[in-house]
């Protein structure tokens, strides 16, 4: 088979979504100089810069969707909210998409994926889906399930948001009238991540697990390590895991695979993202090879990269403070850099806001204990500010 | 001290030249989402794409130079062949400029960095240095030096070009008429090179010692090595002399120290870069800070980071076959992507010609063994050529 020539060639992927994983996806498209061609409804995207071409439009449009494609010769994704309706036609029209649109049908629809994986006898939480609140509450009381469980809406949930613990009954009033789910909580011991890469020749490489730490109250996780420090066993059932998920979804691309582990040792899947994930980015630094280079690998048929990890590593979320909006500052960031192994990644957002994802930190050291401990100092010493 | 808001602000780092140098420089501006404005005489230059704003301009030119420096905060260079005139006069209008204009004089002019090396008292190569043929060759008769020796250029040499062994008589002949030096031939047992960095309020740090093994004909490094397994006190005398070297020249952000290590173990200067180096690409994926990392830091008066290696690896230079011009092809690169930790730089040149550095290869493993296995059959494999 002669090498496909994406290389500095005429070669045209495109990209839906501009933002901050799009922006660390061109990184990779740059280091093997492949063009790229991006749209994202804001004008200051993140993908702005680094793209060949950027193109401001409407991603959730499908006639935007379908013009854009049209010069492309692959198409993926950096966020599900994507037009899949225009993904669809250009699929029939012979276009290459991946993720596939079926796929990111089901996934981006979490009343769906849960479904998908009741049918497919993947372990996760039980559950019912609902259309609206009407039916919610009958189901509610059929099923005669009491607070605490989770609420999640069927679709546009992202970094928290659509999910909500309910706790009791004044809870139970604040939910909104919308299509969604409603699942038991489980009671985890750990939350896990397995970021999984599949080829459109079937080759399937999974990254070493992940162990999140969850912020209070954003929602979003708060530090990621790596290795993590459950039972090796465990792991390789997780691994296995998130690798048969893909295989059942036939994915091609990254899939970010998040599961929660039982007090009992049993593994369950909370829910997927097709597509490179906040879980992963301490890769880039940690693994020998990055998860956005591995989707690149994946989406492109070419052969998938090595995923051991070279050394420990934490990942710290870097958002907005509460009581701060305006012009970002990020004080104390020069105080980091003293330390060694802090590797800082900005999203390129001119504003803070409360919680905004606005960067992430990746600590590596020997030992994960020590990045652990450097960790802890990084995340108490900077601070996401207005000006 | 309040900390420096270099950060997602409109603070501006202008680079001349945008280059492949500049482009892995971007790579980090992005990460760290500082703006940059690139300046570069061709419209296809590799920094088009990854920096805020791109000007197509002369950078040997002194108004050019003076016109793309206004919005600019600080300046600093990707290549030595810049109107220094220009930066000399926007220093004295208070603009900082790193590195130094009067540090850039002195190395960008082979001649001048010679003098300066016996000046202060810097262990080199001895020599003499010409204006023109007729001195030169009268200079040869006085100092009764007999072929094999080294001819270089004053300036405008790079790559190996500018550069020539003299092996006989008839090679003198074949010698241009303008200003040079003359050096005599180091009989040394290994190359090696120390890229240190240099901040204005005078930290120093720099990389551990990288070995080279030069391409017979292309006059350009095939591979760099990390570690270097020469005797760990030659390489501490190294690392010491390169830092003296930095300190002497008073010089800020990076500098490249290549230096020959004489059989009887004797360290010598053979030439320095004042920028990042192709001697420095591995520790993008060897070393817990890369050098672009490390230049920005050291230009910014940020502290320096951790220099230390992470894992053992060679870089591979990829350079165009002797026979092949025109549109390029990367012959077997999805070959050599099978392996573990084979990590592949394009610069983003459509065309290749002979020689032509058109990227690089980093290998790493576990032991620096395995990488030179890899990089071996990697170096066979993968070919550049014309479509």
């Amino acid at each position: 088979m002669p090498d496909k020539n994406y290389f500095s060639s005429s070669f045209k992927l495109g990209i839906l979504g501009g933002g901050q994983l799009g922006k660390m996806l061109l990184t990779d498209t740059r280091r093997y100089d492949i063009q790229t061609k991006v749209m994202d409804p804001s004008p200051v995207a993140p993908c702005r810069f680094g793209s060949n071409e950027f193109v401001q439009g409407d991603i959730t449009d499908k006639q935007a969707v379908l013009d854009f494609a049209k010069d492309c010769d692959v198409i993926t994704i950096e966020i599900e909210n994507v037009s899949t309706e225009a993904l669809h036609e250009l699929e029939a029209q012979g276009k290459i998409i991946y993720p596939r649109p079926r796929t990111l049908d089901i996934i981006k629809n979490k009343s769906l994926q849960k479904d998908f994986y009741r049918e497919h006898k993947v372990p996760t939480a039980s559950y019912f889906t609902f259309e609206n609140r009407e039916q919610m509450m009958q189901l509610l009381l059929e099923s005669e399930l009491n607070p605490p469980f989770v609420w999640k809406a069927a679709t546009g949930g992202y970094d928290g948001k659509g999910v909500s613990i309910v706790r009791n009954s004044s809870d139970i009033e604040d939910l909104p009238d919308m299509p969604g789910l409603i699942e038991e909580m489980v009671d985890y011991a750990v939350e896990i991540a397995v970021v999984v890469a599949r080829s459109p020749s079937g080759e399937t490489k999974s990254f070493p697990v992940v162990e999140m730490e969850f912020h209070p109250t954003a929602n979003l996780a708060e530090y990621v390590f790596s290795p993590s420090n459950i039972d090796i066993r465990i792991q390789n059932k997780a691994n296995q895991l998130a690798e048969e998920v893909a295989h059942k979804f036939d994915h091609v691309g990254l899939l970010a695979v998040e599961m929660f582990v039982t007090k009992d040792g049993h593994v369950m899947v909370n829910e997927v993202a097709p597509r490179v994930h906040n879980s992963g980015h301490l890769t880039i630094e940690g693994n020998v090879t990055s998860q956005f280079d591995q989707h690149l690998r994946a989406i492109l048929d070419l052969p998938l990269g090595d995923t051991e990890i070279v050394r420990p590593a934490v990942m710290i979320n870097l958002t907005g403070e509460a009581d701060h909006s305006g012009p970002v500052l990020y004080e104390g960031i020069e105080k980091i850099m003293k330390s060694s192994g802090v590797s800082i990644h900005l999203y390129g957002k001119a504003e803070t806001r409360p919680f905004r994802k606005m960067g992430h930190i990746t600590i590596t050291a020997k030992t994960i204990e020590e990045a652990r401990e450097v960790a802890g100092n990084v995340n108490n010493t900077i601070k996401v500010i207005s000006q």
